[in-house]
């Protein structure tokens, strides 16, 4: 076992102050990971506060992390010592069921085993990036490719995935009108990636206090969804629509905004059932979909777009000290646009 | 002018008599239709007692139109006097816009024009196809193939465009698990196309009172929804659940019963907006979408599709007399399963 320093939570309501976990020793496939940047993704919050259901404390969050490998297992082929590498939202899945064989581990028939908080394989309870050390299953080890800045790639293993994977299944690409609601930390990476792949983009956020940030990353346009009758002029507009925001917005309204055949996929997730109205979607033949993070190949396969087109998100590094003040202003959508912390401050 | 004999209301309240209307003169592009059966639809319905909203009257309904060619216009082309030809769901659209152009004319920008109480491009209001004759611009006129039944062919018109559309967009074929939710008039046509289409078909209905037709059509099984945990026992199982119930449904319930990537598609259309926790949709990166008839080269591809496979629906010939009696025993659920009106007796 080896004891490593991390910074997390003893209970739902208390903040997070540093403390020590354990990690198993490097198993046969098992890749050691020395952490040098971890991504703040507002589901650590969610899920150490116990928003999503009660967990196990102590418990550290994280699933945006990069760092090098420092030690692997006897069996271990894919990775080696001095790799740049990054881990994200799942550590482990059964590997043998129909999903897991297809290479599809995010949907894995037993459920994945997600970085943090999550029942692992051998029955401990995962721990996430907000820690100097990881030990992970070589086959969710992610290479980070040497042209992404090592900070700016920890937002891709979690922001970046959640939205490549949406624009890659739905086609964004030349000649198709994408549009994404909300910009923030999913949201700005949408933008980026779609922008890349060649769609026309049009950024959906209530004020136009990121109009500027919008037109910078390659947007099109944006649109003041807060100003009356905004959607109303948008009928009949896009193809494909990436929803990031986790509140519950009038999806018949966005719905609308699609042209016939048209999908609106969220990302985001909003806690309370949404009604849809079932013309909406009949009339058009449109789809109101879900998408989950991305599979392990096609996370490589992400964070090797973003390497090829140079796009990184847009980060802000703080110190472990830090992070309890990144979780209030990340409520109060105080971040432009992902908090990354500096692993060498624990 | 032709006045021709028909079946229609005078109000949404009064059930339906005997009546006259006038069809336009045959225009240079038009085709007189001499009906031989109108099915009747469960929209005729909601559609002439004003559920979907206020109508004209008199009106006549009927969208499910058989019948010979008996005149045609001076530039028509595709159609011959003595055809064998059908009607169904929509008589115009604008043919200008993208989706026109595009072979769309079912999601035609301004709306496409129905064959029964909308408003038609010559400023007068489209009559149904419970009546002796029809004039439709021959655009609109699909090709009735020899080896399909005369009186077969009427449901094919909406029922089975409605479900062939979302089972070939969808890709229903050999290796594909297919649910089809309800097996009315709309369902028990889902179960025999995707059939044909090599698809392995569980037919999901209330009660086992339908089983031993779900099978004879060629369903793989029939799982009865109102058993206790019914649908527990069926997550992850299936790749296209077609829902042609126009209730409202547990659509979480619906959605578990889906493999990842799986999409539920309704073409039943519930009033009341329904409730879709959002969820359900992220985890499996699943889809809940409509799917309204189809464009009339699909139709005419359904038609021909039908043909070529012996698909044909079961249907109760009534007399023009039956009708309000074969209305009330449409809402009571008391047909296998379509009623077809032989329009001699009109």
């Amino acid at each position: 076992m080896l004891t490593v320093n991390a910074y997390g939570a003893n209970s739902a309501t208390e903040p997070l102050v540093p403390l020590t976990i354990e990690r198993r020793d490097v198993g046969p496939r098992d890749v050691l990971i020395a952490i040098r940047y971890a991504g703040i993704c507002h589901s650590d919050i969610h899920t150490i506060r116990e928003e999503w259901g009660p967990i196990a404390f102590p418990q550290v969050v994280g699933h945006e992390i990069v760092g090098e490998v420092t030690e692997v297992g006897s069996e271990v082929t894919t990775h080696a010592v001095g790799d740049r590498v990054g881990v994200g939202c799942m550590v482990n899945s059964c590997g043998e069921c129909d999903q897991c064989r297809a290479g599809e581990e995010h949907n894995c028939e037993q459920g994945n085993i997600q970085t943090y908080a999550s029942l692992d394989r051998d029955g401990t309870i995962t721990q996430g990036g907000y820690s100097t050390h990881v030990v992970v299953d070589e086959h969710f080890v992610l290479k980070v490719p040497e042209s992404l800045p090592y900070e700016a790639a920890a937002p891709l293993l979690c922001a970046g995935i959640t939205t490549y994977s949406p624009l890659a299944r739905w086609g964004a690409g030349p000649g198709m009108k994408v549009a994404v609601v909300g910009m923030g930390g999913l949201g700005h990476m949408a933008v980026k990636i779609a922008v890349a792949m060649g769609a026309d983009v049009t950024v959906l956020s209530r004020s136009t206090s990121k109009k500027d940030d919008a037109l910078a990353f390659g947007a099109a346009r944006h649109v003041a969804t807060g100003d009356e009758g905004a959607l109303e002029t948008l009928q009949g507009s896009f193809d494909l629509i990436i929803n990031t925001v986790s509140a519950s917005l009038d999806m018949d309204a966005y719905l609308a905004t699609l042209r016939p055949h048209g999908s609106l996929v969220n990302v985001g997730a909003p806690p309370q059932p949404l009604p849809v109205s079932v013309f909406s979607l009949i009339v058009g033949g449109k789809s109101f979909a879900g998408s989950n993070i991305g599979s392990i190949a096609e996370t490589q396969e992400m964070l090797d777009f973003c390497a090829e087109h140079g796009i990184s998100p847009e980060t802000e590094l703080i110190d472990a000290s830090q992070i309890n003040e990144a979780y209030d202003r990340v409520l109060a959508s105080d971040v432009r646009y992902r908090f990354v912390i500096d692993t060498a401050t624990l």
